[in-house]
C-alpha cells in the first residue's frame, strides 16, 4: 500500500508576496506534494493553516503515515490544541518531516525540547550539502555533495538535541556551516529535519531536494499499527506481576486507582 | 566555589499522608538537600510548590547551578510560565535532575519532547540497580549493583528519547526492568533522570541513593557563564559574513528586521 | 528481490556435545536459516568455521545482504584475514547480526572497539526480554515482553559503546539485567546484537526469537549498492575543489601522490 | 593533583622535512606539551615512536591520565602489541585525544571499529571551526567560530561511528565541511578526535587550538581508579546470584571453569 503523506503548508507568503507566488503559484505545499506523488509508492495530499483545524483533524492524522511541515511567518497562529494532537500522532507512530524555517514551528520545538535557534542571513548565497553518512537511506541516489545556487544561510550553533544521526552538513558561501539533515525518534515516530527551502528561491523544484524528501518519507514511515494511547501509564496489579510477589509495605494508591499526572 | 543546588519539592504528600510525614518529617526536599549539604563542594537550599512562583523566581534560578525536581500529586498545579522559565534556565546552562515521579512533571516532558510514560506497581518490592557504564562519573564510588528493599516498580517501555548515555538499569522482583539513570543535554544544560524515590519508602535516606544524587549534581554542573538569551536567533548581515559575499536574488526581510517566530 | 542471508555457524558444540546435538541435529546455523527461509522475503544459506575461508569467500560476502554470526568455543580459530574481509563488507553496506556468545567474536570486537565483556552464569534460569522501544521495526509483532524459560545469564555492565538504540533489556531470575538488543551503524553497514541463544537450550526454536531475528534481518538490510572501497581516502586536487581556490603555503605531498596510511 | 598528560609524537617529519622542522624545532609533541604544561592543572610529558615500546610501557601508561596521539607518515610502524596495550588502558579509564592525521592511526581505528576515512587536499586554504554545542566543556572560553588561515582540508563523509556529541564542524575555503570535534566513550575511557594540525602549518602554536586541547584534556580525564582488568568476564556462581535460584537444565561448563574467548 502506498505511503500516505500529508504536506502541511503555512500558505501565507505564497499569497502575500509576489516573488514567492511566482515560484510557487499553487503554494509550496503543492509543489512538494506533486513531486512526491510522482513516486508510485507514495500518495500525497495537502492541507494548510487556513483550513479548519489547520487541516489536521483527528481523522486526517489517522490517515497520514508521514506529515511534512513547512511554516515561517505564522508559527504563532498554530493552535496549541492542534500541536498536542500532532505530537500525540507522532508518539503513536506517525512519521514527521520538518522543512527549513519549521525549526521554529511549535511542533518541532515541542518534540525537540530545546530552543531550536540558529543564525541566519538572507543573501541568496550558495549552499552545498555534504553527506556525512554515505548509503544512509535518506541519501539514496545522491552524490556525496550537491549545491543550491541561491539559499538563505542558517548557521551553527543549531539549538537542537544531539541527533540519532547527522545525515547532511551544509557549507555556505559566506563562511558558515549547518547540520542540515538530522534524524530523531520520539515515541514510535520517526522525525527528520531538513534545512533547505527558503520561500524566495526555487528550492523545492530542485531534483536533489525532491529526492531527499522522498527518501525521508520512506525512512520515516513506520508500518506498525498506531499505538492506541501513546501516553498511557498503566498500573500492573500485584496479581498480574510477571513474577509472583507479595505486596508489602505502605502504599499511596488504592487498588484500581489511576496514577497521578 | 561550591555548587549551588536548589531542591524543588512538591511538598504535598509530606503534609497530607501520615506515612510519608513520618519518613520525611521536614519534607523529602529537606532530606535530599541535607544529604547534599554535607559535601563541602555543594550548598543546597530548598523551595516548594507552595512558595510564590513555586520558589523559582528569576533571581533564584540565576543563583542555581543545579536544580533537583521531585513532584508527583500536583504536576498540574505548576504554572506554565514557571515551566518556561525553568526550561530557559536549563537551555542557558543550569543543570537539572529529575527524580522518580518527576517523569511526568511538566518541565521533564517539555525537555524530553516525548510521552515519558511507563508501567507501575506499588507493592514494596525489591529493586536492584545495575551500572551499565562502570566508572561513569555519576557512578563514582558505587558497586556494580545495589539494592533497595522496598520500592515502587516502574517498567519499560519508558517513553523517553534515546539518551546520551544509559547509566543504570533496574531489576524488579516482580519481573520488570527499567532504564533508571539516563543522561541528556538540552541546549547548554545537562539533564539527568534518576528513577528511585517513591514517597512511602525511605529511599532518600539510603547512602547509595544519596551518593548517586551527589555525583549527578557534580556531573550536571556547567561552570560556564550562563547564556544570556538561549533562544536568540540573530541575523548575520551580509557585510558581517565571515567570508566576503555579495547579496543577490530576492529577499523577504529588510535590513535590520527581526526573523519570524 | 529476496534478502540474501548467510548464517555463519561455528559448528563445534553441535558435533561434540550430545545435548547440543539433540537440540540442533543439523547445527544451530541450520535451525536459524530454516526459520528465516520460511519468510517469502528472505533466502537463507549457511556456512561454517570448517569451510574453506570459513565459508566467507569474497564471492560469498558479495552475495550476502545480511550476515548472521554465532560462535562460542572457537573464536580464536577465526583467521584475522577473514575478520578484515567481514568488516570491510560491513563498512561497504552488508548488514550483520551477532547472536549471544558472538559478543566475544573477533568481528564484533573489531566493530565495537571496546572490550565487549559481561558477567555470566549457566543455570538454566528464566529470562524475560522487555521492549524499550515499542514499534521499533526489530520489535514488530512482539508483545511488550516475552520469556525464555531456560537461558544462560549475561549481566551488566556490558562493555560495548553506547548504542544508536537500545531495543530490548533482559530481566534474569537470578537478579541481573542486560541490554539484550542493541543497534549500531558502522560505515554503511547496520549492526544488531541480540543476546539470547545458549547452545544447551532450544532458544532458536522459539517463535519470538525467530521473529526478532527475521525483523533484524529486514532492519539491517541496506538496499543501496555496496561501496566499492570503503577505506578509500581520495585526494581532491586543487583544480577540482568545489570552490575555486589558489594553492598557497608549503606542502608535504606532490601532485597525484597517495596519502599516508 | 595535576592531570598527567603524555603527548605521543610520531616525530618523523620534524626530523626529515625542513619546513616542519622550522615550525616545530623540538617536534610537534614538544609544542603541544609545552602549551599544556603552562596550565597549573596539567603536567605534560612527551614520548615518541622511536622510544623503546614507542614510549608506551605499561608503567608509563599507568601514570598517564590522558594520552594525546599525533601520527601521520608511520602509522604502520606502530606495533600491534602496543596498540592493544593502549586500547586496554583506554578501556580501563585513560582518556585519549587523537589529533588530525591520527584518524588513520592504529589505536583510533581500533577504538572506532570503522574505516575512519575522509577526503583531503593540501592547499594551505582557510579553515573555520564552528561550535555546534555552545558551552560544551571542550569549547570553554572559545568564540562561536575561529579561523586557521592555512590548513589541510579534510572532507566528509568521515568514516567514523555517530559520536556521542559533535562539538565542532569545520568550513573550508575550497567548499568542503568536516565534523572536526567528536566525543566518544569506549569502556571507561573518554575519547576525543580533533581535526586541525597539518605539520607544515603552525597550527599547534595557535592559542585557540591550544585552548581546545587543554579543554579536551580536562574533559577526557576520568578521576576514578583504573579498572584492573577491563576485559574480565567473570562467572557468577549459582550460589552467589543476587536472588536465590536453583540450577536446572543441562550445561556446558563445569563449576569454576573459565568462559570461552
Amino acid at each position: 500500500m502506498a505511503i500516505r503523506v500529508t504536506v502541511w503548508g503555512e500558505n501565507v507568503h505564497e499569497r502575500k508576496n509576489r516573488i514567492v507566488a511566482e515560484i510557487y503559484p499553487n503554494g509550496m505545499h503543492a509543489t512538494i506534494a506533486e513531486a512526491l506523488d510522482r513516486d508510485a509508492g507514495v500518495t500525497a495530499t495537502t492541507v494548510t493553516l487556513q483550513d479548519p483545524d489547520h487541516g489536521l483533524t483527528p481523522a486526517k492524522l489517522a490517515q497520514t503515515d508521514v506529515l511534512i511541515w513547512w511554516g515561517h511567518a505564522a508559527h504563532g497562529e498554530v493552535q496549541d490544541e492542534i500541536v498536542d494532537r500532532v505530537c500525540d500522532a507522532v508518539w503513536s507512530g506517525m512519521g514527521i518531516i520538518f522543512l527549513h524555517s519549521a525549526h521554529f514551528s511549535k511542533p518541532f520545538k515541542r518534540l525537540m525540547g530545546s530552543p531550536c535557534n540558529l543564525t541566519w542571513r538572507e543573501a541568496g548565497e550558495r549552499e552545498r550539502l555534504w553527506l556525512t553518512s554515505r548509503n544512509h537511506p535518506i541519501a539514496a541516489g545522491l552524490p556525496d555533495s550537491f549545491e543550491l545556487e541561491h539559499e538563505e544561510m542558517y548557521g551553527e550553533p543549531f539549538g537542537v538535541p544531539e541527533p540519532m544521526e547527522t545525515v547532511f552538513v551544509s557549507w555556505f558561501q559566506g563562511g558558515e556551516v549547518f547540520r542540515s539533515g538530522l534524524t530523531y525518534r520520539r515515541g514510535a515516530g520517526n522525525v527528520f529535519y531538513f534545512r533547505p527551502g527558503h520561500e524566495t528561491y526555487p528550492t523545492y523544484h530542485d531534483a536533489n531536494i525532491q529526492r531527499v524528501i522522498l527518501n525521508a518519507v520512506k525512512w520515516a514511515h513506520n508500518p506498525a499499527a498506531r499505538i492506541a494511547d501513546p501516553n498511557a501509564a498503566p498500573n500492573v496489579p500485584v496479581d498480574q506481576a510477571p513474577e509472583k510477589i507479595q505486596e508489602r509495605g505502605p502504599r499511596l494508591h488504592q487498588a484500581g486507582e489511576e496514577g497521578f499526572r
